[in-house]
């Protein structure tokens, strides 16, 4: 009787009715997959409006609100204002580009609120296990290797790197660390290595100091013998080389460094080769393009997403290592709450490694079942189709940059990634840098098209990254077409 | 034409069929609603079975399937096999429970697919900074403030480390990192202190000898005498203390160390404080707990996390830092394709702080969108009821255990976790730990409950953490009859 009392007592945060919420969430989902196939009508962006950011400014609830009315709010000010990148025309900061599926499989894993981290005898690890699986085997790593699923690149170049930090340095380093009577450890990649390297080698304790920056040629690749020459010197002064960092796919403009050359290099140095192939590393997958990528499976590490040119919903990308014993040596540490493993029963008495011994977290969600839907739905075949047309979209831009005397291609474009911008006689540089960020605005606030910039020899470039699988090459054409509308637009007024 | 034509063969993975994705992606909604309405009819764990586990090993997809056939697989080998923590009778390892606007949010955020870190005029931003903004506002932190939404305790902890090192170095450790020729870093926390902190000691390159494990009282918390012992004996030695570590709840007993107490030391030595407050942070919220985390307030970095005690789907944290500028000064760097933003226009042009600045990561996914609904769908006084609730429910059982003389509680619970075994006359330590081993697999493999376990001064343990809203105390009294029926039958098997 007592039990009984307090049961109707107690509360929960289930729905109090059930088959409501069971209405809101079949609205929801009909309104999303609207959206999602209506969006070549929506604006590329739009900018909020001040009334929704001040929507933004109310106080801590602190009383329940009604579900239908919350999703109201979410309606009205959430969902008209994404960043866009679901968009055909959203080629900015090489976005992902998400799927429906993916949506589903992220529902699906909510439901569940897996937490895939430390217990190994349930469904996801099993799920999670057979993604790295398939993941080692398209990027050409040995079925020895090990693998973890991370929120994205810049996780896995921190753990790429600190695994070779653990492999490399000549003492206890996990116990140790830094701070000992030891060498200068030092690492090297391209001034066009992506900014992640150096906040992951800054967050490791080496200091920014510690990661020597080595120019690139025309074609935006390292300089191998500057690498080498820098080698040398640092093993003069009595420095600890001890990681060499490639690039497949820069941000910039997605040049490759020769990944062969590196990996040779890395052998006859006893170097560590640590590979960011954010979302170079799927130039493996399209035959035309695979050359570029060659070497990337003799890499000791390898970090990439699949939030980007694999076009998953975010959060995810992956961290391959070559040897599972130093992924799991520089991590593995349990306590004793989470001791009594692989015992063969229970829980915690699976077969399968634990992910958390190959990172440093251990809450874990159920991440990888969207990218085992997602490979299972479309098959690596039509992935492999996709990037290959995303590449040749890319091309047909370059090819229509090149043909027109008022546009400049301003770097090598060997992969999705195109640089340019509109040129006018008799404008100096600062004035042709004004016109471009006016148009790059302009695209953006007319809801156009989101392109982003960066610079290329000091110059201020448009930058499209193309990791966009509804994009058509008439999306170009219309790119091109009001590039060069505003560009005479803006001229007027820059002269007026 | 040559653009229809090009249009006409270009492909993308939207669905080739709507209409079926559509009703697959109901009925997906509609069988994860019936599965956790259904919940308590449902095991609480079950093992499995050999032929689900070969499914797993099936080879790289390579050509696509179809959509509805994939969603049979889920149904079949995934979702009977979940770790089980949406389960009622779930206490394991202090897992959260989830909730079904959490699940509704998760599908939402992956349909937009934002990117929520380096562009800051677009929803996902508004919403992550309100969430922020709430969470200081809860917790007592200051409107000047610094916050960010993590994946999990783990990552705030690192991150609340990561910026102690930085501001309380006394020279530039971005740039020389810890390998220049400076005092020796040391930091202190309990031996109770959770394993992400010495995982976090370790990836910071710090070591884990930097990091010093103070002893316990009887109640686990810190000895605060030994704690300013060792900080003394350090500086004697010519080390570099710079930061305590204060639990608030630990993870194996639910333990608060005096942070009023360590606050006022920390002020007095010059040391930065970071608590770790994982679930333990939201005693905050009910009346009768707040003074177990009084002080709190006073930390310069505080990490928890919202998908444990405040029941949100998997993965999201949080962590505060007092010093907005130090949490920006320990991470910022804006690489060149990322510059050009506060302009007051187009993508890059809002006006509030990028979040990317205050993490090592570029991409991050939308998880504010979970706590934004789910904030508003309970308000914040029903989580008080409910985490209230939750350490009603753990004393009631602490006192069924201390009343029944086959049970023995192993530790104060002064929280939610409560650690006992089943004790049984003429057993010796050595036997007492196989019996309650048995006890515990019982448990899960006839999907009774699941429970973890933990050593408390050398002892096996049983442990229950209650992060669980669906929880009721009949739940318990069940669980105290199948310990007791499950010891009397595995004493008579072990003596046979």
């Amino acid at each position: 009787m007592q039990s009984e009392n307090n049961m109707a007592i107690e509360d929960n945060l289930d729905p109090h009715d059930w088959e409501s919420m069971r209405e809101l969430g079949h609205a929801m989902l009909d309104d999303m997959l609207d959206y999602l196939q209506g969006i070549r009508q929506q604006p590329a962006w739009q900018p909020i409006p001040p009334e929704a950011k001040a929507h933004f400014t109310s106080p801590v609830p602190w009383e329940a609100q009604d579900p239908g009315a919350i999703y109201q709010e979410f309606k009205r000010f959430v969902m008209p204002y994404p960043l866009g990148n679901t968009h055909p025309r959203f080629w900015g900061w090489l976005f992902g580009t998400g799927t429906v599926m993916g949506m589903y499989a992220e529902m699906l894993a909510a439901g569940m609120n897996t937490n895939g981290g430390d217990l190994d005898n349930h469904s996801a690890i099993h799920v999670e296990t057979q993604v790295v699986n398939w993941l080692k085997e398209i990027l050409g790593f040995p079925a020895s290797a090990s693998g973890l699923l991370t929120n994205g690149c810049s996780a896995s170049n921190l753990n790429g790197l600190a695994v070779a930090r653990f492999a490399r340095a000549p003492w206890d380093l996990r116990q140790e660390g830094l701070q000992g009577d030891h060498p200068r450890l030092v690492l090297y990649a391209s001034t066009e290595a992506h900014s992640s390297i150096r906040k992951a080698v800054e967050l490791l304790g080496l200091g920014s100091e510690a990661l020597r920056s080595i120019e690139v040629d025309a074609q935006y690749r390292i300089d191998l013998a500057a690498l080498e020459a820098a080698i040398q010197h640092d093993r003069k002064d009595g420095l600890q080389p001890f990681c060499v960092v490639g690039s497949a796919g820069t941000v910039n403009t997605g040049a490759f460094d020769d990944l062969n050359a590196l990996a040779d290099l890395c052998k006859s140095q006893d170097l560590w080769l640590h590979v960011d192939g954010a979302f170079g590393a799927w130039a493996v997958l399209a035959p035309s393009l695979s050359h570029l990528a060659s070497g990337l499976e003799r890499a000791d590490s390898l970090a990439f997403d699949l939030h980007k040119w694999m076009y998953m919903p975010y959060e995810l990308g992956c961290v391959l290592v070559r040897d599972e014993g130093q992924h799991r040596h520089a991590f593995s540490y349990t306590p004793p709450y989470l001791a009594g493993s692989h015992s063969g029963r229970g829980l915690t008495g699976g077969d399968l490694p634990w992910f958390t011994d190959k990172t440093y977290e251990l809450s874990r969600g159920f991440r990888a079942l969207k990218a085992w839907m997602s490979l299972k739905e479309h098959g690596l075949s039509k992935y492999a189709r996709l990037i290959e047309q995303n590449v040749q979209q890319a091309q047909y831009l370059a090819e229509l940059i090149e043909a027109d005397p008022g546009l400049e291609l301003m770097a090598p474009a060997p992969l999705n990634v195109v640089c340019f911008r509109s040129v006018q006689p008799g404008l100096d540089e600062p004035a042709l840098e004004l016109l471009n960020q006016k148009i790059l605005l302009a695209l953006q606030e007319q809801g156009i098209a989101v392109l982003s910039s960066t610079r290329l020899a000091g110059r201020f470039a448009l930058r499209v990254g193309n990791t966009n699988h509804r994009t058509r090459r008439a999306d170009f054409d219309l790119l091109v077409r009001e590039v060069k509308r505003l560009g005479d637009r803006l001229l007027r007024d820059l002269s007026d």
